[in-house]
């Protein structure tokens, strides 16, 4: 996966462990794609302290992953779904039986709230 | 949710951003059930020491948990799918063909992944 895509998902599982500062700075730079000049200005500082800034809290995010793993287990339940959805539109179309219909659209919504 | 059983589910989620000594503490005191004089004889303190170790372990876990809100989200996807494995069941007994069945029960293997 590339790093900076890596880093752009890790940030929407931990953001919270940050304070408001290095949340703000983060998504400018990996949501907005803003560089390190424009968050710079806006923030009034140098370019070495946002380049800092961004640099330890990439740094945060790799420890809380190696940690909790959640990027992992993201993708992991984002394939089973995948999985079950596609699964889930095959037996649709196999299926004739009002009743039956019910219950798989009925599973249908369930897996969405995952 | 029973306060004490709360910490323990807390602890499954975020036991791995503790230190090592935090864990071992929180692990005897929640999951063995040791009671405070028992884990300070273990560790050779005194029973204040191992009192406020876990007084501050708990706050550490509630912040995360106020953060994160895994616990939260856990308890949704178990109920989810605890429902769409009830589901499942049902569907199973109204279908006959063979084709169908497969497909269903390469969904209840699926989502027992997540």
């Amino acid at each position: 996966m590339d790093k900076r895509f890596e880093i752009s998902l890790m940030l929407d599982l931990y953001s919270e462990l940050l304070t408001d500062k290095q949340k703000d700075i983060m998504d400018l730079y990996f949501n907005d794609d803003l560089s390190l000049a424009e968050i710079s200005e806006i923030n009034n500082t140098s370019r070495q302290a946002t380049y800092d800034i961004i640099n330890r809290c990439q740094k945060l995010l790799l420890q809380y992953d190696s940690k909790l793993k959640l990027l992992d287990k993201q993708i992991l339940v984002s394939g089973v779904k995948k999985e079950v959805q596609d699964k889930l539109a095959i037996l649709k179309q196999k299926i004739c039986s009002e009743d039956e219909l019910d219950i798989i659209n009925s599973i249908i919504e369930d897996i969405k709230q995952i």
